[in-house]
Formats: C-alpha cells, sequence, structure tokens
C-alpha cells in the first residue's frame, strides 16, 4: 500500500477563529472595538492601548479562551474531504496555554469528528511533528519543520514573506484535492 | 552549529510509575494484590478476575490517576545528565484520556523541571513524532516510527522481541551518557 501524504494542521487562526474571541472579550472588558486593520503585522495583545496589553496577553489562558470558537469558512468541508485521500494531524500549540487543553479537545471532537483523536497532537515546539505539510499562521513553526510550511493568511503575518501563502480554506482545496 | 540528536521519552511506566497507581487503587477497591508477577505480558486490567476488569480499564480516565505517581527509579538524574547534551521531548499518548492532560502537565513540571514545557507533546499515534530515538515501553509506537525505538522493559512487554531492550535508567545511561 502506497503511504499517505501526511498533512499537520494547527487549531488556531486556521480551523478556530480565535480572533473573535480577542474581539468579543476586548469589547466586553474595555467597551473598545479590535478591528482587523489594526491587528495588521502585530498579535492582538499589541494592537490595544499599553494599559490594556497584560488583560489581552493573559486571555489565552482565562478559562473558556478556547471553548466554542467559530469555525473558520469552509474548514470543516474542505477537511472532511481532504481525510478521504490524506492522513489529517492536528498539531497545536497548546503547551503555552494549559488551561486549554480539555477545551481545545472538546472543540475538535465537536467540529471535526471525522478526525480521530489518535490524530491530535497538542505541543510546544512544533518541529517534533513528522508531516510533509504543515498548515499554520505562524511562520516561526516552519523553521525547523521536515516538510512543506504552507502560511495561513492572518492579520498578524501579512508583512511575512518566503512562503506559500494561502487565503482561504478553498484556496487550500485547489492545492490539494 | 551541529544538531543535536534528539530523544523521544514516553512518560507512563519509562518515567512515572503507573502500575504502583493500578496496585494502590486494586486494592483500595478490590482488597486485592496486583502482584508484578501477574502482569507479565499483559495490561493491568488483564490480570484480574473479569468481574474487576472494567473498573480497571476505566482507572486511568479518573481524575487523579496521573496525579503524583512515582518517578521512576533514576530517570530523573538520567535525564538532567541527557539534557546537557540531547534535545529531550516528552512524547505521551495523552489524548486516550483526557482527564489526565493537566495532571501529566503539572507531574513533568514538577518532576522534570529542566525540560521545558515546549518540549512536551501529548499525542495519540506517535509516529508523529521527529526524533532520532523513542524510549518507550509500547512496541506498537515504533511501527510507523522514524527513528529507532528503544523499548523500556516492563511486566506487559516481556514477551516481546525485535527491539533493542533496556531494563533501567542506568541502562540508558550506558548508551547515551
Amino acid at each position: 500500500m502506497e503511504k499517505k501524504t501526511r498533512i499537520a494542521v494547527d487549531m488556531d487562526e486556521v480551523m478556530a477563529d480565535s480572533i473573535a474571541r480577542f474581539q468579543e472579550w476586548y469589547g466586553r472588558d474595555f467597551q473598545r472595538e479590535l478591528t482587523l486593520e489594526s491587528l495588521h503585522g502585530r498579535n492582538a495583545a499589541d494592537a490595544v492601548a499599553p494599559e490594556h496589553q497584560a488583560a489581552l496577553r493573559a486571555y489565552p489562558n482565562a478559562p473558556g479562551f478556547f471553548k466554542d470558537l467559530p469555525v473558520m469558512a469552509d474548514s470543516q468541508d474542505v477537511l472532511r474531504r481532504m481525510s478521504e485521500r490524506y492522513e489529517l494531524f492536528i498539531a497545536t500549540a497548546a503547551m503555552e496555554f494549559a488551561n486549554s487543553f480539555l477545551d481545545k479537545y472538546n472543540w475538535l471532537q465537536q467540529h471535526f469528528a471525522f478526525i480521530p483523536w489518535s490524530n491530535y497532537v497538542f505541543c510546544g515546539d512544533k518541529s517534533i511533528i513528522n508531516a510533509d505539510f504543515l498548515i499554520d499562521d505562524n511562520a516561526y513553526n516552519f523553521d525547523n519543520f521536515r516538510g512543506e510550511g504552507i502560511l495561513f493568511n492572518a492579520p498578524h503575518n501579512v508583512h511575512k514573506t518566503g512562503y506559500r501563502r494561502v487565503h482561504s480554506w478553498q484556496e487550500i482545496a485547489g492545492i490539494f484535492l
């Protein structure tokens, strides 16, 4: 049997819309709007007033941050079709936020039930991932990755060059399906 | 700079004595003794009377099973010395037991603080691990592993052949240090 191509997929800002949660909580706590324009080239915490930055930096460690995140457009449909042809793994940097484990696990079970839990990887340094492709919004994850990195467009990475960039799951379908 | 050899290490029955917890809880719940002899060639649940097997199978999913597990003899000292020469990752099949995430994370932080959380990997299928060596008590984890597997002796695996076997952390020190 020929070995299937293995594709690892990041969660935040690739499968799950974590920006939506930053916007929601920032509005709730400070009655301000976090615009996508303000996020160009930087992370959420760097896009707000200095006195709010510590709060935003703490958000991902707060219980519930990763719970019920909106699913990125077309990710379910495209990944379901990809799962028939490729070996899919979810590779998420969960170790940075130890409170996120169960929320992330449950979110995957709920929204991507066709990917078995045996193919989840909660890690820190993604150079540990043994796969042919990694679809991720953080270019630094490609540095020591043994396969090919595909940069999923996100406000914070718009200025990154030197990587194959996709802007949507439809574009990923165009590559792999 | 020359790239360091990367060694991935399993937790249960390699760094952490999970058999001790099976023995403790089995004694607590059924007033019976789970001897190491009875565990030869099989897992804990298969070593007890049929009417107790379901309970033992459920133990690893019960809150607290992985909390405060005893540390395997010499593992701290040998891994600390190995960490100066090698790139160490902890690779544990945590996905099978979703309640274990935080206990495992906290246990590693407490007993192996010299290994950074960036080098923890909670996974299911260990073929996703990109490392040169994997020290593990379950031989099936070596099947699609890209590096070399080293089988850590455990009662359940005594009949497995075809793998390099070590019986202690001192023996691992003899190989790597």
